[in-house]
């Protein structure tokens, strides 16, 4: 089975990285672009019958540093 | 609008990221894993009205580097 993990940085924690590439497509000549955020997608290849709160206990240890980031899971 | 764009490394280029994630899993006790593969995701707050093919051409001169990474696009 495969679980896919999305990890983005909080609302109001500053991201430096999406800020760039604003202003890079900006400079690309991209208009109307108000606002980038990047964050990190991870693609795991499980085996059949993992559970979903074992992929949260993953992301909890692991994936995602739950101070300044927030995780969203997809099971499929 | 805002639009979601998913960067992965292709299929058969190495991803050492993803890797030493599958690696650490394995560390902390975790079972099973049998691959994992990082990525970028991408989330753009955009005028409303642009196009699809916009984001393509945001994809291809910037977000990805179409040599050794796909890219998938999702609008809402």
């Amino acid at each position: 089975m495969k679980a896919r993990v999305h990890v983005m940085l909080k609302n109001g924690v500053l991201d430096p990285q999406g800020e760039a590439v604003r202003h890079a497509l900006g400079s690309l000549g991209f208009d109307g672009v108000e606002g980038v955020r990047q964050g990190k997608v991870i693609e795991l290849d499980l085996a059949d019958g993992t559970s979903e709160d074992t992929v949260k206990d993953m992301c909890e240890k692991l994936l995602a540093n739950t101070v300044i980031e927030s995780y969203t899971i997809e099971l499929n």
